[in-house]
This record gives C-alpha cells, sequence and structure tokens, in this order.
C-alpha cells in the first residue's frame, strides 16, 4: 500500500475498525455475498455489536460508502489554486493511480469496491444521496480549479461546470472499462484523457 | 417500450424465454438478491428445467450478459460507412437514449442491468470475457467508421482506435453518472460529449 492509501492508518475508534474490515470483506467476498457475520468475524466483533452501531447490512454499506467517499475526496482537495494545469493532470494521475485492473490490490481494490457499490445505487435511491453530493463537491472543487486556470490564462475559455462534469464521467468511464476487461485499456484511456485535456483545456499545450 | 428494445419482441424459444425472464427478475430484485427460483417463477418453468439449460445462477447470467452484450451491439453495427458524422452522432443517441435515470424504464432498464451486471466482473474473471470481446467489437466498429470519416475528408486525423476506446469509456462514464445520482447529470453530459466531438473528431464543426 502507499501513502495515500485510505486504508494505511491504523484506525482510530470502533466505527473505523468496523469500516477497515466492510473493506476487507468487501473484497475477499464482494457486495453480493457479503454479510453482517463475515463482517464482524473479519473485526472480531459479535454481530450483535455490529447491531449496535448499524440497524442493518445496507445501513453499514451506506456508512461505508460515505467513509469511501470522504477519504477519496482528499485527494482532490485543494485550499490553493496556482498551477491549475498540474493540479488537473494530478487530480487525473491520484483517481486512476494504483493498478487499477481486475483483481487489484491497494488504490485499485479501492476503486473496484467504489464502483462495486456504486452500481448498488442503481437500485438504492438512498445511496445515491452521498454518491451526489460527492459528485457535485468534486465537480465544484475542479470548476474552482478550472475558473482560476482562465483567469490566470493558462486555461482556454470553457464551460467551468460542465467541464468538470465531464472529466468527472471520463474518469468514471476509465476506472469502470479497467477493472472490468481483461486487456488493460488503462494506459490508452489515461493518455486519451491527457490528450484531450491538452487539446481541448489547457492553452500553450505542452 | 420502442422498436429498438431487445426485449419488445416475443421470446423465439426457451433460452430466450428464460433471458427475458432473467431480465425481469433482475429489474425486481438485484443482482445481489437474484436467484434461479425468482427467474423460474418469471417465466414459469420449474427450477429442475432452469438447472438442465444451465450449471448455476452464475452460469445463467454469464448467458444472460452474452445475450444483453449481443443486442446492444446491433445497436452500433453498420454495413455502410456513407455519412460518418452522422452515424458517430447516431451511436451516442442510441446508446444514451430512453430515459437512463435511476429505477429507469424500457431502455433506460437495459442499461441498468447490463452496469449491473458489468459491475460483477470486477470479481468474475469469466464475466469479463465476454465484456472485453464486446467492447474490442464495439471499438473496431467505431474505428472502421473513424477511418471512413478520415478517407472521405471529414474527420481529423485521429488514432482510430484511441478515439473509439475513449468514446466508449466517456459512453460508459455518462451512463454510470446518470444511474447513480438523483440530479440528472445525462443532458449536460450528452452535450458535453457531443462537443468533445465537433471539435476534437469533425471537420468543419457544425
Amino acid at each position: 500500500m502507499n501513502n495515500t492509501d485510505p486504508f494505511v492508518e491504523e484506525p482510530v475508534d470502533t466505527h473505523e475498525e468496523i469500516m477497515y474490515a466492510t473493506f476487507a470483506a468487501l473484497q475477499e467476498y464482494g457486495y453480493a455475498e457479503l454479510s453482517i457475520q463475515y463482517i464482524a468475524d473479519e473485526v472480531q466483533l459479535s454481530k450483535s455489536t455490529l447491531y449496535h452501531h448499524f440497524t442493518d447490512k445496507d445501513d453499514l454499506i451506506l456508512s461505508f460508502l460515505q467513509f469511501l467517499l470522504n477519504k477519496m475526496e482528499g485527494k482532490c482537495q485543494y485550499s490553493q489554486f496556482d498551477n491549475p494545469k498540474r493540479k488537473i493532470l494530478q487530480i487525473v494521475d491520484r483517481v486512476l493511480e494504483g493498478n487499477i485492473t481486475p483483481q487489484p490490490s491497494s488504490e485499485g481494490a479501492i476503486m473496484a469496491s467504489y464502483i462495486e457499490l456504486r452500481a448498488q445505487a442503481i437500485r438504492n435511491p438512498t445511496h445515491r444521496e452521498p454518491i451526489t453530493e460527492a459528485d457535485q463537491q468534486f465537480v465544484e472543487q475542479v470548476a474552482t480549479l478550472i475558473e482560476a486556470g482562465i483567469r490566470q490564462g493558462v486555461f482556454q475559455t470553457v464551460d467551468p461546470e460542465e467541464t468538470a462534469e465531464f472529466l468527472l464521467a471520463m474518469l468514471h468511464g476509465i476506472i469502470i472499462q479497467s477493472i472490468t476487461r481483461h486487456d488493460g485499456p488503462l494506459p490508452q484511456l489515461q493518455s486519451a484523457l491527457k490528450n484531450y485535456l491538452r487539446a481541448e483545456l489547457f492553452l500553450n499545450p505542452s
């Protein structure tokens, strides 16, 4: 695991311990086979202790999804907006880094769990709430960065919000392609995305 | 349901009947809750008849995934390559058409089932085979169309395969965004994708 991995630090409390155990159980069993018992076994707590924290599997999964989204969000946040070109490329690399492949490890495993849970939101309206909120935060953050780039004269005059939305969709498309195919399209797609940014967003292509 | 819906025609044989029933059961229960019993109930066959056709739930789901991919593939196939610009825009509209939203109906439901099953391939190598094959066929088809556009002088001189791969990833990104959020990003993303095509692929932007 590398330093940016949200699961590299020791859990600070029982809630975080359960989150780590949920991540481990998800990796081992997948959402469809996941049970409270498996998570309890992983964290070495009783099922009844888990039911003290969460009403049911769905409640626990929702909590885990929020935990995961918070952790991922940290990777794309900036308080300063100098060098927006480098920062946009950093966001792309951070989201796509770490061996995003089928049966991944480390960062790739986080993306795999994330996409697996995100797909559950197709039929679960409750899960759409934190997902939509996290997406909106990403879009807001990236749109602010794009506005700064336009102001600084290093980005073309694009619609910041539409471009940020499109970038987020492209990142999701690249991740889902990369973790569900066996012919490894990630390098080509990552390169295509950077070419898109150079052509459509950056001024003075480098 | 509209005319392009793969499930609008009467099933031609028992296999297709089971595929239709699997689609209905998937819509009702989702992959995680799906059982052979639910599908048997839906198609009004006994569980043992289903086990005569498929070894287990996973085998049936794999067969359904292949069925779905074949049906979807038909929407993006061309034997003639006149007017490549219109054809590329048609592919975008066909893939994204039909109310792709959470809790969708008709075409949207097919995309929802497709993404839900595609996400299973994260942990199921067997499912990656037909997915990779279908993606490669899409890329080949679209790359041929792009080559024709370049030859006809209506497209810019891009890398046809990379552009087709990138388009496929963008379509997947747009679909997963649209069916897992509650704030309806589809129209904006569809428009952003067409702007991308006009700027990066088409000559004489229209």
